[in-house]
């Protein structure tokens, strides 16, 4: 039996969905002789920690109550000072995205890295920013950088190149990378209702971001769109590289327009050798990237197997999850 | 460097397929380590080896100007024979499907893992027919048996599951597993043309199976479905469990009905808990499964992720190459 220690950095919904899937996930994670014990979780005001293993139930119960600080082991040592400090394998980093800055994740990956910890990451931020100095400190270190649940959440992307693509060359990505501009797209197309009402019906349904901008105007997109690039295609790009059209100029009459002539329009972000570009663009209405609701499509251009077409939820707390843990555990196995 | 010996069993389309892969690919492979040597092709009328490795080139020259016969070191000898007494590591598998007898290619594989050899294949026959028998053959000699190119070519399946969804359990598996069907049924919908023309049209355009019934009669989608529902979902069933029902009787008023409502029929395998049977099943216009010509689409229904789809051509010489070369790459790895 394989023994990895992991610490979790973020305790909101996917640090949460992660302690979710492990305990749903014991017995399964034990058959492949992995023992995956949690060290302890950190939030912004504090932390649970306990060198030995926390009990993961309990912790969950205990935020999920909104009373993590009544915790025994709570104190108010802070997560920086937890990183370095302790004997963990992985750190895993899923505080949010901050698009501007990339911290605190950055802070945190850094200092993982810095201190001999292999590191699991959600956050689009520090990636979208600093993807190659992140990078190559984790090579430098002899550590590895997962990031599988950064772009498209539960959906393979990163790990079905990897790992199912094998000796194919990608020379382009191109797809619908953010689910909640594409639900409002959706509503506008087959409902033919205003931008501003099938806004309102997002935000009404919870899956906006923090600050809609994030969605709308294609942050979140071309935030992803960019670790694609430098991921899949080893480009050397940073967030602002990205040419960027957001989708709040779009008018009913132009959807309507493109309905007319068989068409949808999507925000498509696409990198290929000269384009890095997140903008609405017209899709046939019978094609694989036409995708109703928040759904989220790739498509990889490959020199061996074609296009191939990648499709499912963008986001969620267990599908989010689900990533954070498959990389844990590709680590652990290697 | 890690040296792996590959004995070429079948070299017809795919065979030379994976012959070009392998030159195309070179520089990559070494790039990965591996050293992976052709010892050389076994045909129905004989074989072309040499212990050391063959000019894997020269070979692909003889052939594709069907001289092979005329090759300094073309013999006689037999498949059987030479899969047994040869020293590779790996017997890669690519002779012609037969649903009924499975033949030639059980018997090679039989033979190559009795004889200590892993298996790749893209032989559909034998795994539709014998898959517990062929996969416990292979544990009980710690080998290896993969077969990535049997179920819709280079679009990764087998892979996708295995090595990108790690703790996902698989509910169902459901989608479009026959290219040829499906140009037939895309022909049929957008020209509304009759079944007999737009066969016609694909026999012209040379996409059909060597025997036509193969395809139209859901046979082939029939074996591949079984295949999976081995191999991921881990039943215990066999070809003739399949509940078969074909696109021949799909007239043209059937179709446009459907159109009329919004709907496409599209040739449908599905396996879950209680469901293994291939038929026409109504697919709404916009839906991630109606994808249109030669293209095959499979959805995953998961615990974790939720429904994903993974789309892509499932056929061609150059496309199968490359699974089987993952096959290859995978086992040359572990």
């Amino acid at each position: 039996m394989q023994n990895v220690k992991v610490l979790l950095v973020g305790f909101g919904v996917v640090g949460k969905g992660v302690a979710k899937v492990l305990l749903k996930k014991e017995r399964e994670i034990r058959k492949q002789n992995l023992d995956i014990r949690l060290l302890g979780v950190c939030t912004k005001s504090g932390s649970v920690i306990d060198e030995k293993g926390v009990k993961l139930s309990e912790v969950l119960e205990f935020a999920e109550k909104g009373r993590l600080k009544e915790h025994p082991l709570w104190s108010q040592k802070r997560a920086l000072n937890i990183i370095s400090s302790i004997n963990a394998d992985i750190v895993v980093e899923v505080t949010p995205t901050n698009i501007e800055t990339g911290e605190p994740g950055l802070s945190h990956i850094l200092t993982a890295l810095n201190s001999g910890k292999h590191v699991v990451t959600s956050n689009k931020g520090p990636l979208a920013l600093k993807f190659w100095e992140l990078v190559e400190k984790a090579e430098e270190n002899h550590l590895k950088l997962r990031y599988e649940a950064s772009v498209c959440s539960g959906l393979p992307t990163f790990n079905l190149v990897r790992n199912a693509l094998y000796l194919n060359n990608i020379l382009s990505i191109k797809g619908i990378l953010n689910g909640t501009t594409n639900f409002i797209l959706t509503k506008m197309h087959e409902e033919e209702v205003s931008l501003s009402t099938a806004m309102a019906e997002a935000r009404e349904m919870g899956i906006c971001e923090a600050d809609p901008t994030y969605d709308v105007e294609g942050i979140d997109a071309a935030a992803k769109l960019v670790i694609l690039a430098n991921s899949i295609m080893k480009m050397r790009k940073t967030y602002s590289d990205v040419e960027r059209t957001g989708i709040n100029e779009i008018t009913s009459e132009a959807v309507q327009l493109a309905k007319n002539n068989g068409y949808v329009i999507k925000l498509i972000g696409e990198v290929s050798k000269n384009t890095l570009e997140v903008a609405p663009r017209l899709i046939p209405r019978v094609h694989p990237l036409n995708v109703s609701g928040t759904l989220n499509a790739l498509m990889f251009k490959t020199d061996l197997i074609n296009d191939i077409f990648i499709i499912g939820k963008g986001a969620g707390q267990i599908e989010t999850a689900s990533a954070v843990l498959s990389d844990i555990i590709e680590i652990a196995k290697n």
